[in-house]
């Protein structure tokens, strides 16, 4: 088993917190070009159009792609400490709540630097070597995403210790390595009116899988 | 157990889809704004910003949005016949398929429908009572991505019936009721160098689901 990685992104650390929750070793495989924000040219000729960072090889060759999927996986083949839910409605929380955090939080802060950074000029989205154009209004649509996901969170992490509820869950994963890279790289912090969201962002920070996969 | 849902629109019918594969009866509530691309206002400011259909309420009060949030409850509840996967590899499958569905095809025409019509000026996003351009650029950006996904998919398909493999899943569902939307109410058919997507789509229009929640 081998999990194509791209350590200066997001999304592929959400696989590895996760495997860290669940102390599953696995091998990486580096594909950033180092010094750019490209991925490897052989990487991209392999999976184009989906060539995004994290894939999962299994032994036999089968790959996977979208980190939700390699997670659902992973919690099959090694169920504790679950971390998609236990029962039909926690399994439902869990889903919910992850796929606001990816849509109000990962998928905004690609939609900030992609649209805006020179390091992604011909390239407003992921995974292809298609030609894709910048389109900056987006920022701004984006910004507005993550404040209304950053908002709703608030308020459900004002009655939860966690997303989903009581127990970590992959949704504190996809929302935590969001907000992590967008305070690191983009220089943007959680607005003091949301003491909620700081009070978990902190507690999380604290945890082993987060300090182990910081870049 | 009540679904909030809007007939008119492509996202509830994936969870109406899953519900007539299971044969799951379950109450409607239409929240669409007769004669408008509105929602009722009273939902709006209930729900906002996650003021979406489907969203399902139990019997309990407990509400789950997002459309497969509400599908893994049902499908906790009433596995046969499974949509979302047996095993691990099949789950992981379906999950990456249904995503990969739901970026390309989905979200795709909702940037093409939202960015573009009049019934959507100031709602460039769905869920929220707040006012939020439309982006004109999002139109070439949208089609796109459906290229993308639709060229995928057609190769997929070449070795396999459905989209996960050999079985249908909600990978499918997802697919098809944005592919089914896209060519019924915004007139855009599936290009002819694509025919295993063609088949596919014609195989999964003859289903009992499908015919049975065509608005």
């Amino acid at each position: 088993m081998k999990l194509y990685d791209w350590k200066l992104a997001p999304n592929p650390r959400r696989v590895k917190m996760f495997l860290a929750e669940k102390h599953i070793p696995v091998e990486l495989e580096e594909v950033g070009e180092p010094g750019t924000f490209n991925l490897k040219k052989d990487f991209v000729a392999r999976f184009d159009p989906y060539a995004l960072t994290p894939t999962l090889e299994l032994d036999d060759g089968n790959c996977l792609g979208e980190a939700m999927a390699i997670c659902r996986y992973l919690e099959e083949l090694h169920p504790e400490p679950r971390l998609m839910g236990k029962d039909a409605l926690g399994k439902a929380t869990v889903e919910m709540w992850e796929r606001r955090a990816y849509e109000g939080a990962m998928f905004a802060i690609s939609e900030l630097l992609r649209n805006t950074s020179p390091g992604f000029v011909d390239r407003g989205l992921p995974g292809t070597a298609e030609t894709i154009g910048q389109v900056p209004e987006l920022v701004e649509r984006g910004k507005g995403r993550l404040a209304r996901f950053s908002r709703s969170a608030d308020k459900q992490l004002a009655k939860n210790r966690f997303l989903a509820g009581s127990a970590f869950s992959v949704a504190d994963i996809t929302a935590y390595c969001a907000l992590e890279f967008l305070s690191r790289a983009m220089k943007m912090t959680i607005p003091s009116e949301l003491p909620n969201l700081a009070r978990w962002f902190a507690e999380v920070g604290e945890r082993e899988s987060a300090k182990s996969t910081a870049p």
